[in-house]
């Protein structure tokens, strides 16, 4: 099942895509997708639906983040043997955690706005998880049982904010529109490994990003299990597990984002995201 | 005007302090204290009714997080001149900015809970700045039009979390009960100086933290400002500026907190918090 926000900012409905890629409105069945409709039961009565029984959305309408509501949205850093590789840096003992502020996330499809003086804006490709039942002290082995399903991350990053403001990264993560989620949240029964998808990002039709999921550092599972040693993962809440190679800070030389860009990503099962770039006026 | 939120967790009611110590009901007049209300108009609303007007609420319920509904808590670290000399740290170049899961915040007196396996939770008090109008690439001069008021915070913080597992601060700030936040959202008309605020922290009724606002290396208006540059700050967003000398892993020997601790805060002109400390089973 692929769940959906559809409509405009602020003011996004439910829904989801049928087997022919129609949307079909959830407003009948659910006020939004929040934590509160992702535990299994609450899936289970949305999948007895028929889908044809449901309105067809006409035209071609704007999509929201995939999900709404959430208590907090994670990024894992540095989670790519490859990427670490690429870029020369140890792996990290532990997952490494960062926040993006719940501000920062649009739609999957909507501009990308680079703030004022920007001129280090930075792509990142990444798998996102979406929480479907309260998660704390969770082993490894249960940790999946947890998940509502996956979604693409863009976790665009302004590398001097993060890392010359004397900050934590969090200044270059949060910066508004700074994370399309989405197209839609597909549930975890239909990704039968979350560890083999392949994902990639152009920018202006050059492929940038090539990776796959197989090389994590941390699985998601270990990543859910270690989060919930520290606090709840709640209904709901978003972890955007990391990059693959191919980033534009990665480069040689450097390269970054300019009014214009366009950036298409895709991971395998998930859809593709497509956001153009401008600066803020 | 004093304004929190009572009852239950999850199920908050909003309401105002009288001059006599009364909490009244603002149900009628509110739905609760979010960004949505704190505004200059929808302030002067209720600064317009009658206090004596309003249903006194009986007993001496529990307080909850003096706001509700913020899309993001961030806090300002080593923001303390006497601080930073006290761990003879340099001072930073600009405001170091990491998040607290919107997860972790309680109300003013609700429990603190040890993670299990944490041997190093610290207490901070901390001036708690709430925004009342959307700030966007806002000057140091305007800053303060953007804030509704002000409250104590306790930025919690787990010494080994935050230090030791390969991350951002982030891990050790945002555990579940990690940020007391009230008892009430003090609107910025009654706090003539925001840099002129004795705040004191007690654990077990030995004084540990005194400080004043006036040592900050930021300012109110200088934090404001600079993180208007990065991204909006929305009505109801709150920011905990730093904390004064006196934390427990700055003591030699080191000292945190065990079961059974009780810490209370004061700030000038915002009221106390009194939370026990208990271990998670």
């Amino acid at each position: 099942m692929k769940l959906l926000r559809y409509g405009p900012v602020g003011a996004e409905k439910p829904g989801l895509l049928d087997a022919d890629g129609n949307i079909r409105d959830l407003s009948a069945h659910v006020a939004d997708i929040t934590g509160a409709v992702l535990d299994d039961a609450s899936l289970e009565r949305l999948r007895a639906l028929d889908p044809a029984s449901l309105p067809v959305v006409p035209g071609n309408p704007r999509l929201g983040a995939c999900v709404s509501g959430f208590t907090k949205y994670m990024c894992i850093g540095l989670n790519y043997s490859d990427h670490a590789d690429e870029m020369n840096l140890p792996y990290p003992e532990h997952p490494i955690l960062f926040m993006k502020a719940n501000s920062a996330i649009v739609g999957p499809d909507d501009d990308v706005v680079m703030p004022r003086g920007s001129t280090t804006t930075d792509w990142e490709c990444e798998l996102g998880v979406v929480i479907g039942k309260a998660a704390k002290y969770v082993s490894e082995e249960d940790a999946l049982d947890h998940v509502a399903g996956y979604c693409i991350c863009n976790d665009v990053s302004e590398r001097t904010f993060q890392n010359k403001l004397t900050g934590q990264w969090t200044k270059g993560k949060s910066c508004d529109t700074f994370g399309p989620t989405g197209p839609w949240l597909v549930t975890r029964d239909e990704i039968a490994d979350p560890q083999a998808l392949a994902m990639s990002l152009d920018v202006n039709g050059k492929r940038m990003q090539t990776g796959n999921t197989a090389t994590m550092i941390f699985t998601v599972r270990q990543i859910i299990s270690h989060l919930s040693q520290l606090f709840t993962l709640h209904p709901g809440d978003v972890i955007s597990t990391g990059t693959p190679p191919g980033v534009g800070g990665g480069m040689k030389p450097p390269t970054f984002l300019k009014a214009g860009d366009v950036m298409e990503l895709r991971i395998e099962g998930l859809g593709s995201q497509r956001q153009e770039v401008r600066a803020d006026d």
